[in-house]
């Protein structure tokens, strides 16, 4: 594996010239009718495992947007690593806020500006690139396959079949992911947690047409104050969730493990200088690592209603509606979750008011102990290219699927990721340090050597 | 005034015609960018007056949107009558909901379904064309002036500075204005209060930037949520009004007016199932004509933040606005509440986030006595074309500009509307009756003939 940062040396340009053809496919999974650039996306993959040396690289249609699965096989005695990743990135809204085209990748202060820099196809590519130095190199010391998805950001569906389907294809030993964060190259960190999901959106509906807010105004129940008076009533003054049950599967976690999460060095002025607020806020008697990490969360993503252009418009609007996503932690069930919202919300009976909840999708928390091969190979690798011992982080993001993945494939999930908190994901001008992309390119190849040493002594 | 059913039967074709259009040209206040529009639209009204009889009728401009006057002089021993109304119509959104164009006027179900076609361009016309009857049949018993602005459906601010610097110009007896409505043509009432409005906007801004909301969920105040809040307590559970000094100023009305007030036949169960509502919902210990007559509120008119498409977004949204419009009575200032509604916002001090206030605009609330000859001579009109004695109404809409009126050039206005509630103003599928249209028109020339038969007399 020594040779790895001179082939990173040799090739970065080209790596980098890949990257970007990659990033100019504007694969938004939210939007339906984007079926011709997801299978650009899928394309451009394929192509590039193919070329990276993989034996066999082949899109696969799923019910939703398709699936691209690759494979190189060295012997079947050795273990397999089945690198899992995404090609779908999110919406690039609100546009005006880009300094740059959101599809035109640019370097500028060393870093790479475009909507998926980072999430996930800078994280992906270090993946393919890592690969493409262990075939050329003939380095490869064990079996490795991709399993790419286009879903990601919008509830990873399409993928949950795929894989129940193809159990026997994707066996291996270990899933290997880079879509997440470190603290820095200088204080590495180790996800060893994620948050699980609940996104629901819900309308509010009054009267059957926008009414004149004077000719109505006091005689009925505004659905956009009703709206702001169901949120609003979701939270108390301490931070906490009201909705009845929604804690009641929440595992406590040991005192040592919150320990150890706690003494990540996160600069907190610098967090909130970098998202530009004066204060934290959230659940009473919890660190921010706490609220982050081990506690579950509820916020309106969006919310709209009525007039909502230039000028005044005096109307009491016909409907209000709001996306809501709830961060789960273990043991908390989306489903169970589902369930206590909606007879929440249904059991309010406000008069003139009817409530319609739609459940977009949902995933359970995850946890890989810090003790396993798994995680142990990750910390050995950093160790060898940063120069230091890794911390474990819970982190606040979700990966639906990765809970998925060992409940459906029976195997553990490693987080290798290099992205910054300061990358701007989901965010206008998304961002991605040169550095971090080479040097996920460089650590890679070492989990696959310190995986395969530990596997072999078992 | 006995001939001019006659005249309108003979006439009423071309009536139409010419109300068309007028309503075709989209003149809407709202849109800054639409002076070439408003322009159009006075243009048109001038040279109806013109053509309908006026000495001289001319488009003067404002700081704002320009405004048309009018006149015509029988004679100065003569009582004046100062007619007044607006071009301008409020935005057509939503416009999916509209089953024709906004602004392309058809007649379904005997009648006229547009933009404007009751508010105001409809019932304008209806002052237009009695004034052309009474010109054309020799029958105008008093002096006449026309003021007509473009600015109405935004806050009637240019009209304000241009009374102010023309008292004499328009210097008159009385103010005859048809922008409210009756209850039916069987049941007919007549306005003699509006509420008084201030119109406020809103921006709730915490981070610089939205975030993922799994990477920061939980660790700060979300803007939307904040809003949420912020509305939701606006409001008690009695439907009171929360921020402190809101009630201050609010006139107690007497006992026998009030119950003169809710004597008027509303049809509640029928206006239910008009707006598509089960129940009402406003302040408690009050009935619905209160709330809407003589009780101030304060509704959400619009509310938008965060993603607001197809699919799931998992962000914490940078800001969050909400248009907040309150209808206020005698004796309520909009400055007062102005300043009330600041400082209230302005003290709550939610760590990390930051508030803006807006106030697009405001206006006085107005009552004129029921026992004056300004409203006995237009109850006498009422009684003369439909056979019945008008009751009194508050009206809970707003004309900003009648209180001013008074304030300013010193005259009671009289409101002699015949639009319907359930004309739909301000929504999709706006309309009017031909018959309303039509009696109208029968009606005003009656008003000109009490009216100046009263003054005569003094």
């Amino acid at each position: 594996m020594d040779t790895i940062a001179g082939y990173i040396e040799k090739h970065k340009e080209r790596f980098l010239d890949e990257l970007f053809g990659l990033i100019r496919i504007p694969s938004v999974s939210a939007d339906k009718e984007n079926g011709h650039v997801m299978m650009a996306a899928c394309e451009y993959i394929r192509d590039n495992l193919l070329k990276s040396g993989a034996d066999r690289s082949e899109i696969m249609l799923t019910q939703g947007w398709p699936i691209i699965y690759a494979e190189k096989i060295v012997h079947t005695s050795l273990p397999t690593i089945l690198v899992y990743g995404h090609y779908d990135v999110q919406p690039p809204d609100p546009l005006d806020e880009w300094e740059s085209e959101p599809f035109v990748p640019v370097v500028r202060d060393e870093k790479i500006y475009a909507r998926g820099a980072d999430d996930d196809k800078g994280q992906l590519f270090m993946q393919l690139k890592a690969f493409e130095y262990l075939v050329a190199e003939q380095k490869l010391p064990c079996n490795v396959k991709f399993l790419i998805e286009g879903e990601e950001e919008i509830g990873s569906s399409a993928i949950i079949t795929f894989c129940k389907q193809n159990v026997r294809l994707l066996s291996a030993d270990v899933i290997l992911v880079s879509d997440t964060t470190i603290l820095s190259l200088n204080n590495p960190t180790l996800t060893v947690g994620l948050r699980g999901i609940a996104y629901f959106e819900i309308t509010v509906t009054g009267p059957k047409r926008d009414l004149h807010s004077g000719l109505y105004g006091g005689t009925i129940h505004n659905p956009a104050n009703v709206l702001a008076d169901i949120i609003s009533g979701l939270i108390d003054k301490d931070g906490r969730i009201t909705i009845p049950g929604f804690y009641d599967s929440v595992k406590e976690i040991d005192t040592e493990e919150r320990t150890l999460l706690n003494n990540v060095p996160i600069d907190e002025e610098a967090l909130k200088n970098n998202i530009g607020i004066s204060d934290f806020f959230g659940e009473k008697d919890f660190s921010v690592i706490d609220r982050l990490g081990i506690r579950p969360t509820l916020d309106v993503c969006g919310i709209w209603g009525g007039y909502i252009n230039e000028g005044a418009k005096t109307i009491l609007p016909a409907k209000a509606s709001a996306k809501i996503s709830m961060r789960l932690v273990p043991d908390q069930d989306p489903g169970e979750i589902e369930n206590s919202f909606k007879s929440y919300l249904l059991g309010l009976n406000i008069p003139g008011i009817s409530i319609a909840v739609n459940f977009l999708h949902g995933g359970n928390a995850y946890v890989v102990p810090w003790h396993s091969c798994e995680v142990q190979a990750a910390v050995m690798a950093m160790e060898k290219t940063l120069g230091k011992k890794a911390l474990p982080v819970r982190s606040g993001g979700s990966i639906p699927i990765v809970a998925d993945f060992e409940k459906i494939l029976g195997m553990k999930v490693v987080l290798l990721g290099f992205g910054l908190e300061t990358d701007a994901i989901h965010s206008p001008n998304e961002n991605f340090p040169l550095n971090n992309f080479y040097k996920g390119i460089e650590t890679i190849p070492w989990f696959y050597h310190f995986y395969t040493e530990f596997k072999k002594k078992m």
